[in-house]
């Protein structure tokens, strides 16, 4: 069985990877790079995915360079930082890339309809929910809805086994969960990165909503993340 | 208004701008270059969209290499031919492009959050809803669905003036119908293309599904298609 896997450089996707990985599907795995700010995250994925011996592993280039509503693509942009998790409210965050996991996911259902397959793996999860509506389950299960309606699959979709699937399996998850999860697996972090704004030499910047969440996660396990981080004061 | 417009070079999105000009929105127009077969029309459309003076016009570029099964894209595959229009039958030609549409609104939809619009026209109609998926009602609506639950939308989709919407202005209108409108609109068709297979001096083949859609659609409004064709036996 094929599985198209969304794949960045983070720890999300390593886990999903894991997850599809233990349940014996062939591993069709796809990255963009959107000239993000974290584009060490395009190096670490090479590292990080010989670990998952996938079938293809393809980076994609999506070109966003009209966004400038974004810090992570609008360089002139700072990304917004925080002194502790507890002041991470619910509002989208500047760090909000506009529809970009419905680019992500449409060029996975092309790609799946090439190749003929029907599911699609995305590491979307609760503690993103409330901060990015492309990280919702409502989210998934829509666009799971358009798959089967705007593509050749929409001549077998009466038939549930025919139909395309977006699976998002850690959707029921906070990051801490994920971590467990993935340790579970026997999974090495060592080689993923969550920060949006590392340093040049790839450092985490720690303050980060994406540095806070992940450190809470570790620290919830009481395990401790390796990889390298600056300002942790 | 912003309004913002899938233009390929063709004589549908041509019609759609014509239409969303005479209801007064300012035009923000998207082409995209997928390495098509037909890469003229990328030429074509510069020189046509002048006449709508757009207050944005992009080529963005989408990486469809993966794609092998659409003789658009894969240029080792023929486009399909026809004798006549009544040989085409309700199968999913070739030149079908998996999830092309699901793609290129994604894209729409990000720079309308990114400008604040949210108005997005696209050029899909009845002739060719039946041969493509991503050509239908279903699909325009579904996307619409998809679209206020996954961007920032999602906060305002309690209220019907702030959700966006996917215009479909010519779902209901068979080819010979958009032309009829553009005539009224006063458009000028000579420099779009329809064709999927244009020789290397841009003549259209006048035998694809595409060209004999458009052939047929000028017939029935007794007009002459002046731009170039070859092989019209």
């Amino acid at each position: 069985m094929k599985a198209i896997i969304l794949v960045s450089g983070g720890l999300d996707s390593t886990t999903v990877m894991g997850i599809v990985k233990s349940l014996g599907y062939d591993l069709y795995c796809l990255t963009f790079n959107y000239s993000q700010r974290n584009k060490i995250e395009l190096e670490l994925i090479k590292q990080n995915i010989v670990n998952f011996n996938p079938v293809d592993h393809r980076i994609i280039n999506v070109d966003l360079s009209f966004l400038n509503t974004s810090s992570l693509v609008n360089k002139d942009l700072d990304v917004q930082k925080y002194k502790n998790k507890s002041e991470i409210t619910k509002d989208i965050p500047n760090t909000y890339v506009p529809a970009r996991n419905t680019i992500f996911l449409s060029y996975a259902l092309s790609y799946a309809e090439n190749i003929g397959a029907k599911d699609i793996f995305i590491g979307i999860h609760k503690s993103d929910s409330p901060n990015y509506p492309d990280c919702t389950k409502e989210f998934a299960l829509e666009f799971e809805n358009l798959a089967n309606i705007g593509t050749s699959f929409v001549n077998q979709a009466d038939d549930s086994d025919k139909k395309i699937k977006i699976h998002a399996p850690l959707i029921e998850m906070t990051k801490a969960d994920i971590v467990r999860r993935g340790i579970e697996l026997g999974l090495n972090y060592e080689k993923t990165i969550s920060c949006y704004d590392p340093n040049e030499i790839g450092e985490s910047c720690g303050k980060c909503i994406s540095c806070l969440i992940r450190l809470d996660a570790f620290r919830n396990n009481n395990i401790d993340d390796l990889i390298p981080y600056v300002n942790l004061n």
